[in-house]
């Protein structure tokens, strides 16, 4: 198999990083996004919506979207389980998984993504005031899970899990969407740092 | 167990759905979104971000989400599968469930929560701007998908899965939405009058 990378863009880094946190290895074939190759027919005659990261089996079959790529990866590889083994803590990964992907990082995205100048050809049409609006949204999750960070280690109980590996992309990705992390929000930062030290951070 | 649900927002539906798929049944407590009873305390008390569906467990564990819930109950009664088995099918399933989520029900559900004078206490501000430009972007990815059922029965692949149910539930959400469905795409068409004739399609 061979994975098609993109880069430091917030989904190809959250498949490397679940499979260093898993400890595989995969063949990389690295994809210069802001070249805009993921656009190009290499890609699109692989994923026909044209985005990263794009797992091709050696049977040729194709997975896209990055979390349907670290499943799969979990089902053949289940330990260290990070979507959860019990009903419970499955659905309980699932439910921060979601909580983090549409109430932090899509309003971070929608900010980069609508009020960045590299994004213009990206986002089309960017709808400025969209994206500031967003700003506060993202901000208004992060008290939220500040005081939830109060009480326990991790995003979704006491162990690892995927919805980590979201948070902490989602929590980098504030530094080129220019929302900056509000340094009362002590609980959050210490989480961050703790995820930033993690060897598979810098996958 | 009980089951705070929504009436006809696209995710109590979703979970509602789901488990008449599963012959399963919970009892279900309503809740009247229209006159804002989600935003009450009674439904703050066990989900701090006042959305609904809730699911409240005998020893009073809380699981919100509606694709969490779901999760829940698969993993409580594994048969039908509705989010596939081998690594290969669960893979594909939420590569198919992620996409109709980013690109077309979140579409559907901008252009309403933007547009419709019925959101603008919920969605606030609401930015019609935003909700136009919605528009065209579901319609686009509806005319891909289109193309994919030329060849298969059901989204994901030859069996019915989740991603068939947020697919039923993002068409029918066009029509409050405001967004017609071409009549040249006769192959979603006819892909929507088969989920609409399904018995869970009513639940």
């Amino acid at each position: 198999m061979k994975l098609f990378d993109g880069g430091m863009a917030p989904n190809p880094r959250r498949v490397r990083i679940f499979l260093a946190e898993k400890g595989i290895e995969v063949p990389i074939v690295p994809v210069n996004m802001a070249a805009m190759e993921h656009r190009a027919d290499d890609i699109a005659a692989r994923n026909p919506l044209r985005a990263l990261p794009v797992l091709e089996l050696d049977d040729g079959v194709i997975l896209t979207e990055s979390v349907a790529i670290c499943r799969y990866f979990e089902a053949l590889y289940p330990d260290p389980s990070l979507f959860g083994t019990s009903a419970l803590e499955q659905a309980q990964i699932e439910m921060w998984h979601r909580r983090i992907e549409l109430k932090l990082l899509a309003h971070i995205q929608a900010a980069f993504r609508h009020l960045h100048p590299a994004m213009k050809e990206w986002e089309v049409p960017q709808v400025p005031e969209w994206g500031e609006i967003n700003k506060p949204k993202a901000v208004d999750f992060m008290r939220f899970l500040d005081g939830e960070l109060a009480t326990r280690s991790y995003i979704a109980g006491e162990n690892f899990s995927i919805a980590d590996i979201t948070t902490m992309i989602a929590l980098d990705f504030t530094k080129p969407a220019r929302i900056a992390i509000p340094d009362d929000f002590e609980h959050l930062r210490a989480y961050h740092a703790r995820m930033k030290a993690r060897p598979s951070s810098s996958a």
